[in-house]
């Protein structure tokens, strides 16, 4: 394995660790029992790689063929239920490894899809996905309306990322540095958001007008 | 392309194009920001053939393999973002423009499902599955309790057209009548319900009787 | 067909009619009409093996290729539909049903993982997720947080069995003990939770300490 192969290995270990974190983080929010938050950190943590696998037809999905991959996950989980309680400040802790996490998905997913045959602009949005679907579900099933839906700039840095990645591959660039820049422009935009408080607008009724219920 | 081939990819844009202004109308109640709006947009337009696919196992599934959908989803999700507030009875509008719709998916998703080598009654089913399942994911990812399962006669009109499609096709008639004739059942039911006020009677307890919850 | 052959066919049926039941009376208290009860006690009742059908590329999945369950769920669902508000009671009898449908399919599940070509350990998470994820995407769809992740030894049971009936194929133990060992771990870990009340700790906050919300 080359020192690129091993750092984005680490790094993809790394970015399931961090987005399990996120879903343990809401399970205990949601006073949910240790199988819960296992549950949880797991959907976190693959559900955007396996929405990716079933729309392009890659299976068993990734997950099944690598028992590592869950193990995080769980032993994330685990910790989690059993210190949450005693973390000043993990939310802003979070919010930055979160931030690696979106953009080391966002680029690594958009690969697989152009590997397994995808076009272009199909690749790219199978990065999104890769990055901001496992939010999604968790936020699905804890019965939340997703975050990503609602705020801040975060599926356009994702989409920042994997269409820099996806043009400089269709320009014949060399896979280490398409990575690197693609992940580059996704965490300078995700992180410009955070530091500035930066958010797309979201719609607003006008006043005075009245929204009648569709049903 | 022939004439009814031309009329049907126009018919299938503006299909999807209907179900992608039915998920922006509720992205727009729930003040979602614009990623927001094409995300629902997209998982409505798109979600019902997108299960179907995925349970057939035809992968990529569909609307990889052709931008034009994705393109269509998206406009439609940012011009009701920006006009939604000014649009008077756009709900009634709406609902006509939605049993089209209806009548579409459900005849042209059994047709792909015979052509998949489902069995008719699975072809049926699964034709009704494309034309209801995108709300249905739709409500869920707005956490609302699905519409498909509270109201009217929306599932059984997709049934009936896609029942009628299926049986003439059994019985050696031509595609394109037999086409027409399932879409002319189901909008015909629909249209029936919709003017009529036509609803399944909901489950009601008893009065006096308690449903203990279940936990 | 030999006998044990024709038993595990009467359980499977049983096990789709319990899962059924259990989305139907689901339906019941979410006063849905009778398209919804048909659908939730479907998606109850097949959830779990399509998901494990589609994880592993199984297509299509299970249920398309025999109409006896979708007649099993839809009888069932309409049984529920015109007699839930007379059974007192039925909370009860219906958690004794659901504890076999649980051990049936958790063994059931894994075993199809492994002819499929799983390793033991996914073999063994896919009996889990069988067992359990139709009353997930149940509670999902009707807008609850899943009970799987709230309340006790219901996840922890189906793994137990699913995971006596994989190491005992691994010992090269025949088909049918294996199965049944499977099925009396997980249902006397059910049973034991059942009668005595046992649950896991679930996640609490100490007092005190706040949760500042992530948003």
């Amino acid at each position: 394995m080359s020192g690129v192969e091993a750092l984005l290995r680490w790094l993809d270990l790394a970015g399931i660790a961090v987005f399990a974190a996120s879903g343990a983080l809401v399970a205990s929010r949601k006073q949910l029992d240790a199988v819960g938050f296992i549950v949880i950190a797991a959907v976190t943590g693959f559900g955007g790689g396996t929405v990716r696998d079933l729309l392009l037809g890659r299976t068993p999905v990734f997950w099944l063929r690598d028992p590592a991959l869950l193990a995080v996950a769980s032993a994330v989980a685990v910790l989690v239920f059993f210190t949450a309680h005693r973390v000043e400040n993990r939310f802003r802790a979070l919010l930055w490894a979160d931030a690696v996490g979106l953009s080391l998905f966002a680029v690594l997913g958009a690969e697989i899809a152009l590997i397994a045959g995808a076009p272009p602009w199909a690749a790219t949005l199978l990065g999104v996905a890769t990055a901001t679907f496992g939010g999604v579900l968790r936020d699905v099933i804890c019965n939340e309306i997703p975050l990503l839906l609602r705020k801040e700039i975060y599926a356009l840095a994702a989409l920042a990322g994997a269409a820099t990645f996806v043009l400089l591959r269709m320009q014949g660039i060399w896979r280490d540095p398409a990575l690197l820049a693609g992940m580059a422009a996704c965490f300078s935009i995700r992180a410009a958001a955070i530091l500035r408080g930066w958010s797309l607008p979201a719609y607003r009724a006008r006043p005075g007008r009245h929204h009648p219920d569709r049903d």
